[in-house]
């Protein structure tokens, strides 16, 4: 990582996938792909019930929304299940976020707010081609 | 990972991620994100323009279609710019294609290929919840 960057990546934190039923898809990646055990949270504030599953530096994070028109339930009426977000892990976040809005970066977040994974805010996909891009302090 | 399991996974191996110019895209992520250098190859036989990108255990692919009427051109097409596959590092790849294929898992790839990261292949986003996976042995 260069130190001239905008904002410097440390790694990639996780990557989310919308499902319809996270106790299904949980229960696949356990027995076809030998996930360990999850803890899965209700996090009303963000629509979803949620889960990080361990597997190396960088988890996996399943999303189910907890009603249709919930951001993730809006994202699977429109595209169905699948990829839905990439997270990269970032020291400073609340610097970082008005180095990349000065920089032109669209931000859907001004303000680190709590998530699953630490502090969390999001960037606009438009900004970050098409890739929904959350930033993580953790 | 379980033993138990049909395939187990090492780590998520990297993040795919369809992009109209793979040059800008680079840029954008080593200006903005501080990404290091990285070098993009030319793969006509899987239609792209391919690059990944070293960020820690997980790396970044970014594709750019060789022509609209690839897979990755089609993707894009259809859904726009974005996130596109996740692939997972495993070891032992064909033999756990065989036990992927027996458990009802559907291959798209049945036997293992060359790609930019080893030997791959991709499992069908219908059982994956919609993730289009890709397994890689490098």
């Amino acid at each position: 990582m260069t130190t001239k960057s905008v904002c410097s990546v440390n790694h990639i934190d996780h990557v989310g996938v919308a499902v319809k039923d996270i106790d299904e898809a949980l229960k696949f990646f356990q027995e076809v792909f030998g996930a360990p055990a999850a803890e899965i949270q209700s996090l009303p504030d963000q629509g979803v019930r949620a889960t990080l599953i361990e597997v190396g530096q960088t988890r996996l994070e399943l999303l189910e929304p907890l009603s249709d028109d919930s951001p993730v339930g809006r994202f699977i009426e429109r595209r169905g299940e699948g990829l839905h977000h990439l997270a990269l892990n970032v020291s400073g976040l609340a610097g970082n976020l008005k180095k990349l809005e000065e920089h032109g970066v669209g931000l859907v977040d001004r303000e680190p707010r709590e998530g699953l994974s630490g502090m969390i805010a999001f960037l606009h996909p438009r900004s970050t081609f098409g890739v929904l891009t959350e930033l993580v302090e953790n």
